[in-house]
């Protein structure tokens, strides 16, 4: 078994171990699952959760993509033709609870092959992010925390450098602010001297079972935490913001976009409702305005 | 006076004009206005209505912004050096009451000289479009039906190219379906052997002066009907399209984005509140489903 069946076996494993996981916390509702067929080749499972106990709305969805390469990605990656193969498991949980953070976290697996299907490249992608309403450095600390122990079993830089790429790239670059606490992001991860192939499938694999320790005891420690209308309202405003990264900004969504993808997979990311208020404030000294705080000053938590 | 000062005191006036007529259907509530600066050269007045009678969040802006052309623009336009001068009116409106349509429209103006202050090149460009929540075929002609009257003033041309212009522009390519009923929309208009300087001057005026004989109507026939709560819903998830449209596919909010303009001014066109559902499709046979069919089809509507 090469590293694409391995990987590809991993992310049907995750998906259902996290998709059972939630459900088990939920309590209320279940994951509703479409599948669905890629024209060029290959297709996805898309599971979605609604109007939960906790999760307003969510998404855990794997696909599997090969074929031709689509045009965009030819000038993207500078060749004129030959066929690629794309894995991966993206997810995004939008809390019903105000005190509960957002989570976004997705791992993935290239390969692109020259016209004698011979393969040229291939790099591993992923990582994964805490957008709260409310700064609770606790949970902060405790996500990092578990990203950091979990890169730290496979390379020494890892935490550091990943954690760093993660708080340039969920940048609101139009406001001046982070789209939450960070968390560790990668992209083109590749064999070196110093790493093998094996070993950064390992690394993968432990990325993605790390999720559900990062994420599930922060939902725990909130999910009796009562909140109030002008809470909620908050919540909405600044799901605001999370709309404008992915739309604006998030290089997977315009990929996904352009290369034809399938629109409502793609777009589970965005919030279930959403306010824009013009020039929205939060109050001097508020907890809303600590938030902002933090987001405009990225901090090292772990 | 030149183009531009006699364009200037015109968006000033049309301001004026569409605010005051605004604020007198609407008799709850008044806009707000902020002015700003552009730290490179010129500036803005943001008028804004919030939680009106009939508009639930609008902007009318204007803007008149000059200096160094900033990079972004030397890229697009093809130029190393040189300033430029753009001057404008930006108006988004989103109606409380689903019977009744949002509304968008810009009339802009545009100089670029060289590094000896001569005009190197200049154009007009602008139009406006119409967003139902509900197809009323009645309204949707009366809207063009008044584009087409005031084009037809100008140029036996005008209303075909730039209607046809509207739906190639305002296309959320990602789901194969218009915006809205669209209107007219132009750029880059320039003096030809058929139209002086003069004369696009007339017509850009006239255009904006339409704008209120194009809606108000509108406004007038729907402001007493009633609306269910799954109306509403219905609003909210079509906003949700507009969103879309505006941070993925419209080139002006991705210029004012990229060129560092005034975010607030920008994204006034936001709506207040949207809905984003999994994979929401109205029921066969409904009003709903009657709209996905006319953005599926753009028609002739005059």
């Amino acid at each position: 078994m090469g590293i694409k069946e391995a990987f590809s076996q991993h992310l049907i494993d995750l998906q259902n171990q996290i998709c059972s996981a939630l459900e088990d916390i939920d309590g209320k509702t279940k994951f509703i699952e479409d599948t669905w067929e890629r024209p060029g080749g290959g297709g996805g499972k898309t599971r979605i959760i609604s109007h939960g106990r906790l999760i307003e709305k969510g998404g855990v969805n794997i696909s599997e993509v090969y074929g031709e390469i689509p045009n965009a990605l030819k000038e993207k990656f500078g060749v004129k033709e030959g066929e690629f193969f794309a894995s991966g498991l993206s997810l995004v949980l939008h809390s019903h609870n105000p005190h509960i953070p957002t989570v976004h976290a997705n791992w993935r697996y290239f390969e692109m092959y020259d016209s004698n299907h011979q393969i040229v490249q291939s790099w591993f992608g992923g990582g994964c992010d805490l957008t709260p309403y409310y700064l609770v450095e606790k949970d902060a600390t405790h996500f990092h925390q578990v990203l950091k122990n979990m890169c730290d079993r496979h390379h020494p830089n890892f935490y550091k450098d990943f954690k760093a790429d993660c708080d340039r790239y969920f940048l609101n670059s139009h406001r001046e602010e982070a789209r939450g606490l960070g968390g560790i992001f990668y992209d083109y991860l590749k064999e070196t001297q110093n790493i093998s192939w094996m070993n950064l499938l390992a690394f993968q694999i432990d990325s993605g079972n790390s999720l559900l320790d990062a994420y599930l005891p922060i939902i725990e420690n909130h999910q009796y935490d009562s909140f109030s209308e002008s809470q909620k309202y908050w919540q909405e405003i600044r799901r605001g913001r999370y709309v404008e990264f992915n739309l604006l900004h998030d290089r997977g969504t315009h990929f996904g976009i352009k290369t034809k993808g399938r629109t409502e997979s793609i777009l589970m990311s965005l919030p279930p409702r959403v306010r824009w208020d013009y020039n929205f404030k939060p109050e001097k000294g508020s907890e809303e305005e600590k938030l902002i705080d933090a987001l405009k000053n990225p901090e090292s938590w772990a």
